[in-house]
């Protein structure tokens, strides 16, 4: 079997995504590579993640092969076409003079997952709609409902208890899903086939396939967080506050940096202090009272890089209240984060 | 004090190098700033190297302040100058609208390196002269007296016990000394100042001196270690046989993957093995019996990335002794690799 090189590099950087980088089941660390029907297709597997990519392929073949290995061989060996076969259980990789005999695994062995049946199937792309929340997802293993985007008809949504990102959109109708954090990351660009059943997201494109596992788990009813009709609105460039607390940020001795944003009607004055002190003056519109808030910097940070440049409106309550992130150039974009004490 | 902001962040990158990043003695931390005499001039040091540059500044100043924080906000601040200043024993930077307040400690507190009385100076170019050597140092701290480079008025040489790298050279006399390891990586670029005395080396360009301790140990005599008149030898293109060495090493399981050479009138042969296997075909001149000689794979690509591009000269004895690699293109340098046994 001949193949272009340089088509199936980029397959396995696509599939080997999928392939655990530690694990102790050795077949979990293997691709398979399926040859007929004139293509190759690719596999990998974590049990939770499946991802398969096929390219053009004349001839027969099914094995499974070290997935690392395989991936290097592929990357180092010179030329532009190289040629694949099995002989005694062994895959050669052949090219020019350079010559592999790489270790098989039976083709039996491979896990295969069981879609099930995808109930719902639409057009969307995932990767788009995932960028401005994904950087909300919870990463604690405790709470591991919040561990994903929340994939309803009407909107999609992260949080992690402390910083909330949901833009609507719309969508056919289907049963809300947790999708893993894991597979947000993977989402492939550009317009997909999205498929959806109790348990199981999969996102098809020309050559690529993408199975995942859903979180089972209850998503919080993240409506009543958001705070609404909240009066005291600062209209302050997204840009320039961003770079301030991120300026002041690094005086914080703190494991979680706090920033203090004390408000007047015409300036935002963003501070910090360990055991020295910083601040930083953005101007602003306000008119409500004179009073300060604060962040953690890192998450005001994530908020304000989530929206689009330009001006962003902070909806303010009373100083320990959700506050509301907002961008007359993303209306479809909400965004809460959770205020810390000011000192 | 107000400074070009560049300038100053250009001079802390340079100068917090010999900052120790993790350190239990709270000054080492800090960087000692002295404005006098129409300079700044800004010190780093972790008791074994001293680095201090000058950038030119008007006004006064004497304090020592957390190096990693203000490099940070030198280099986060906005605008193209800073304006320095103490007050009630704090720095104060400020830019724009922008102000940090950096706690201090004093300045008679930051150890000040006694450097003695420097007995030979000579200029040169003392990173190039490192460059092809600098990979053999050892980084075993039990052989203390290998992890650095050797200078003598006619050569400078490395060796970890397993390679070897020496380039002779001509320098006026002078007692030979071994520099450590982090001072080589160190050594500035270009024609510099050099002054050595029985147990420090200085090297001084127009506003940037390093003065490092040096490592009290005796060199082995490596001359000694270096075969003559070995009579066979491999004439092969070093980029093909690098890429051949990096090629099929993937396959090796073990943590030192070795490679094996067949060595033939017309090509060398390639391999390695672990539970998979590979091989590449080189060609070369050679008119000695063919033989098999083993190698680090490591140690091997390495070797050859130190000797310029071209034809370089494989001097082989019996199967296990050392081989001696030349290039015409580098008559100066030769570089000697243990063999490994082969399989």
């Amino acid at each position: 079997m001949r193949i272009e090189r340089h088509a199936l590099a980029r397959l396995l950087t696509s599939v080997t995504k999928a392939v655990p980088g530690r694990n102790t089941i050795p077949i979990l660390a293997t691709v398979r590579l399926v040859g007929k029907d004139g293509k190759l297709t690719v596999t990998g597997t974590d049990l939770d993640i499946e991802i398969a990519g096929s390219i053009p392929a004349d001839g027969e073949l099914a094995t499974c092969v070290d997935a690392k290995l395989f991936a290097a061989a592929i990357g180092k060996i010179a030329g532009t076409e190289v040629e694949l076969a099995i002989e005694d259980n062994v895959l050669v990789v052949k090219s020019g003079r350079s010559r592999y005999k790489l270790a098989t695994l039976p083709v039996c062995d491979f896990p295969t997952m069981n879609y099930g049946d995808f109930a719902v199937e639409f057009e969307a792309d995932m990767a788009s709609m995932f960028a401005p929340v994904a950087y909300a997802m919870s990463d604690e293993a405790t709470r591991y409902y919040l561990c994903g985007a929340y994939l309803e008809p009407k909107a999609v949504t992260a949080t992690n208890g402390h910083k909330l990102s949901t833009v609507a959109h719309e969508l056919p109708d289907f049963a809300p899903v947790i999708v893993p954090s894991a597979t947000v990351a993977l989402a492939p660009k550009g317009s997909a086939k999205v498929r959806l059943s109790g348990t199981k997201i999969q996102f098809v494109t020309d050559d690529f396939t993408l199975t995942s596992k859903l979180i089972d788990g209850t998503y919080p009813d993240y409506e009543r967080v958001i705070p609404r009709n909240l009066a005291n609105i600062v209209v302050v460039d997204s840009a320039a506050l961003k770079s301030a607390a991120d300026r002041v940020a690094i005086v914080a001795t703190d494991r979680t940096p706090s920033v203090r944003l004390d408000l007047t009607s015409e300036e935002v004055t963003v501070s910090s202090r360990g055991d020295s002190e910083a601040t930083d003056v953005v101007p602003c519109v306000y008119d409500g009272p004179a009073q300060a808030v604060g962040f953690n910097a890192h998450y005001l940070v994530e908020v304000l890089g989530s929206l689009p440049a330009g001006p962003v409106k902070m909806a303010v309550g009373d100083c320990m209240g959700p506050v509301v992130f907002t961008s007359d150039a993303a209306p479809q974009q909400r965004v809460v984060c959770m205020p810390q004490r000011v000192v």
